[in-house]
C-alpha cells in the first residue's frame, strides 16, 4: 500500500504543480551537497572509497568528488560517502536522516549516465528526497532507536525512487525498484564515530541506483518488499506510521529540511542559533551558561571535555565556549585539537552546564547565561522554525563560499540555478582546485 | 568477542592442520558451485545482473558465468546471483543458508584479482564458509524466522572473512572487515519465489569482498559491528547463540554441508532419498503414500497441485509422484509445466498425503507406501546422516556431468583437484559452451 502510493506519486506527479519555492529549496540543497562534497574530498574515507572505485575503472558515466569518472553505480557510492564525510550536509528531523547525500549522489550519477536534463534531475531529486523522508517516517522512531541509520536505510528507498523517475518508469516499475531495494538497504548507527557513518550514505545511493538499473533491465522482485509480511518494515523494527503519507503530493515534507550552518553535530545547532540570536555579555563576564536540551541528545553530543577537534563537534560545552569567545563555528578548521587545550576555551567550557527536559522539542534548546553580576539572559531556538527562503539562500551561499571559495561556489550556483546539464555539474564537482 | 575469535581463527589457523577430508569436501563444493553456476548462466536474473555489470565495464580482474571479465566486486555480484539462480547449490542446515554461493563467488573473484594460488583459494573458501555458518548459528533461528535470509546476511560475513584471508590480513584487519560488512549485509526471505532470492546471494558475495577491499585500503569501521550494542546481531533479531563457536578450528561445521541431488527445494530431498532407498511397488499398485515431515516445511514446499515447473519444485506430492513414476528428479528439465498436467502424474499425486510431526527432525522425513493389496512399505531418511565421502564425490560428479556435460565436468574437477590457478578456473566457468 505504501509502495503503491509512493510509486504512483513518483511516476505520475505533474512536475508543473511543484511549488517554485520548493524547487528553489532543492537547488539550495544541491548547492550545499556539492559544497560539502568538494570540501570533503580529501577525507580519508572519501579517498579510500574513491581509490577502490578508480582501481575498478569502467565506463565513464559519472563524475566523482576529488576527480575521476566511472560507472554510475560506483560514482553513487563514492559521492554519497564523500558528501557525508564531514557530516556537514542537510538533515531532516521528521525521521532523523540526511536525505541529500543519499539521493543527490544517486541522482547526479544516473542523470549524467542518461544525459537527462538539469530540470529533470532537480525534480527527481525532490521526489527522491520526499520518498526517503516519507519512508523514514513510516519506519519511524522505533526503527531509528533500534539502531538503524535512516540515512542508509530510508535513503536507499529515496535513491531508488529518484533513479526510477529519471529512467521514466511507470508506477509498476517504480514500485519494483522500491521492492527490490528492500532486500539491499542497510546501515547501522553503531558505525557512528567511524568511517562507517559516511559509508552508509554511499551504500544508500549505490543500492538505490542499482535497484533502479536492474528493474529497468527486467528484474522482477517482490514489489512489496517494503511492507510485505517479513518485508523491510517488519524485519527492521518499522513502526508502520499510518500518517507517513499524509498529504503526499500536496504537502512537501522536504520543505522542512534543515541545513547545517555550523560544522558540528546537528544536535548542537539549536544551541548555537540561540546563542547567536541573544544579547551576549563578553566572555569574561560569564559566570555560568545553562543549556537545556532533549535527553535524546545526551548520548549523541555531550562530550564534556573533548581533546580532539572531532570530539569538539560533539560537545555542547565546547561549542558554547567557542561561540562566546568568537570562534567561527561554521568553519571546519575551527574544530581543532589545539582549540581543545586553549586555556580560555577550557576555562569557559567548565562553566557550561547541560541539563535535559523531556518536554522540550528534540529540535529546540534553551540557553540561559548568568553574568557574574547576576544579570540573566535567556534565549531559545527551535530548528523547526521556518527560515525565510531568502535568508536560507544567503546563508547557504556564504557557507558554500567559505567551504570551496567564492568563485567555485558562484559557479556551482550558476549551474544549479540555470538547471545546466548534469554532466556540467559533474565536471565541476570533480574539480581538484578550490 | 565473536568477531575477535573468528578473526583470529581466519587470520592465524595453520592450514596444514586442516583435515584432508575437509579439504576434499571444499573441492566438491567448488565443483558443485561451478556446475550449478554454468547451468544457471542463462536464467533471466543471471542475464540481468551480468548485463548490468558488463555495461559498466572496468578492469579485467575476474571471470563470470556466461562470459566476461570485470572488476572483482562486480564479478562477485554476478557469480553469486548466477550460482544461486537455479537453487540447486549446497545448503547448511545448522543455520539454514547456502554458503558456497556467497563465499566461493567472492573468493574466486578475489583470488583471480590477486593472482592467489589454487590452494590458498580453497583454504580461504573453507574459512569463509566456516565463518558464515558460525555467524549464522550465532544469529540463530530467531534471525531466520524473523525474515532474514542467512545466505545474504551470514553469507556476507563469510565472504568478507574469506577475502580478508586471501589478502593475507592479520586478525585486526580481518575483524575490521567483519565489522564493516555488518553495516552492509542484508537479504530478506520475503524475496523468496522471485529473482530477489538469488540476488541475495550475489549481494552477500559482493558486500563481503567490498568490505575486505576497503579495509585493505585503510578503512576504519566499528570493528565490533557484529556484536556491538545495536550492532548487526542486536538489530537483526540475533539470538546470540553462545555455543556458535564451540570447537572453532577443531571441529569443522562445514563438514555437515548438504549437497542437492535433486533439482528442487531442499525441504523435499529427505523424501526423495527415502523413496530412492526403499523397496517400491510399481506405481500402478500404489493406493496411498503418506509423507511425514516437520511442520516448518509446510509453508515452504507443500504446494498441493502446482501447474508450473517452478511450483513442482516446491511440492511434496509432485516430486513423490515423479519419483514413483521414474522421472529423474535430479534433472532440471524434469520440472516442467507439461509434467504438471501429465494425467499419470496428476492421478498419482492425488494419492499422496502430507502429514506433520513436531518430533521429527527438520532434516528428516518418513515415507509410508500402502499398496492396493494392503502391503505397507516404510522408510525414513535424515539428510543429517553422513554420506560417505566417496559416495558424495560420485554423486556430485554425476550431477555436474548431467548439468554441464561429461567433458566440462571433468575439466572443472581436474582444475579443482589439482588446485590450478584461479584464473584457469575462472576461464572455464565463463565458458559459453557445454
Amino acid at each position: 500500500m505504501i509502495t503503491e502510493r509512493l510509486a504512483t506519486f513518483v511516476a505520475e506527479i505533474d512536475a508543473d504543480r511543484i511549488p517554485e519555492a520548493t524547487l528553489r529549496m532543492v537547488q539550495l540543497s544541491m548547492l550545499d551537497w556539492a559544497a560539502v562534497g568538494i570540501a570533503g574530498r580529501d577525507e580519508p574515507v572519501a579517498r579510500i572509497v574513491r581509490d577502490m572505485a578508480l582501481d575498478e575503472g569502467g565506463a565513464a558515466q559519472a563524475h566523482v568528488f576529488g576527480g575521476g569518472v566511472m560507472p554510475a553505480r560506483a560514482a553513487a557510492l563514492v559521492n554519497g560517502t564523500t558528501s557525508h564525510a564531514l557530516d556537514y550536509d542537510d538533515t531532516h528531523f521528521a525521521h532523523i536522516g540526511h536525505p541529500s547525500v543519499a539521493v543527490v549522489s544517486a541522482v547526479l550519477a544516473m542523470a549524467e549516465k542518461l544525459g537527462a536534463s538539469g530540470r529533470d534531475m532537480q525534480i527527481a531529486t525532490l521526489l527522491g528526497i520526499e520518498t526517503s523522508i516519507r519512508v523514514g517516517v513510516w519506519l519511524g522512531r522505533t526503527h531509528y532507536q533500534s539502531g538503524f541509520h535512516q540515512t542508509g536505510t530510508a535513503g536507499a528507498f529515496g535513491a531508488a525512487a529518484a533513479c526510477a523517475r529519471l529512467l521514466g518508469m511507470g508506477r509498476t516499475d517504480v514500485g519494483a525498484a522500491l521492492g527490490l531495494v528492500a532486500t539491499r538497504a542497510s546501515g547501522l548507527k553503531s558505525q557512528f564515530g567511524t568511517m562507517g557513518k559516511p559509508y552508509n550514505a554511499g551504500i544508500a545511493a549505490s543500492n538505490g541506483l542499482e535497484a533502479a538499473l536492474l528493474v529497468e533491465r527486467g528484474f522482477e522482485p517482490n514489489a512489496n518488499g517494503l511492507e510485505a509480511a517479513q518485508g523491510f518494515g517488519d524485519t527492521h523494527a518499522g513502526e508502520g506510521n499510518a500518517r507517513a503519507l499524509d498529504g503526499l503530493g500536496e504537502v512537501w515534507v522536504f520543505d522542512d529540511i534543515s541545513h547545517k550552518f555550523h560544522a558540528c553535530c546537528h544536535g548542537l545547532h539549536a544551541t548555537l542559533e540561540a546563542l547567536a540570536g541573544m544579547n551576549r555579555p563578553p566572555a569574561k563576564d560569564v559566570e555560568l551558561v545553562r543549556i537545556t536540551t532533549h535527553p535524546r541528545w545526551l548520548g549523541v553530543c555531550n562530550q564534556l571535555s573533548p581533546d580532539t577537534g572531532l570530539g569538539a563537534k560533539f560537545s555542547y560545552r565546547m561549542v558554547t565556549a567557542m561561540a562566546l569567545l568568537g570562534h567561527d563555528t561554521a568553519k571546519l578548521s575551527s574544530y581543532s585539537d589545539q582549540l581543545c587545550c586553549d586555556t580560555e576555551v577550557v576555562a569557559l567550557r567548565e562553566r557550561v552546564l547541560v541539563e535535559t527536559d523531556e518536554a522540550i522539542s528534540e529540535t529546540a534548546t534553551r540557553v540561559e547565561i548568568v553574568q557574574k553580576d547576576g544579570t540573566r539572559h535567556i534565549a531559545a531556538h527551535d530548528l523547526d522554525m521556518p527560515i525565510k527562503l531568502k535568508d536560507r539562500e544567503t546563508r547557504l551561499k556564504a557557507k558554500a563560499a567559505s567551504l570551496v571559495g567564492e568563485g567555485l561556489a558562484a559557479q556551482l550556483w550558476w549551474l544549479i540555478e540555470t538547471a545546466a546539464a548534469p554532466v556540467e555539474l559533474g565536471q565541476v564537482i570533480s574539480t581538484n582546485q578550490t
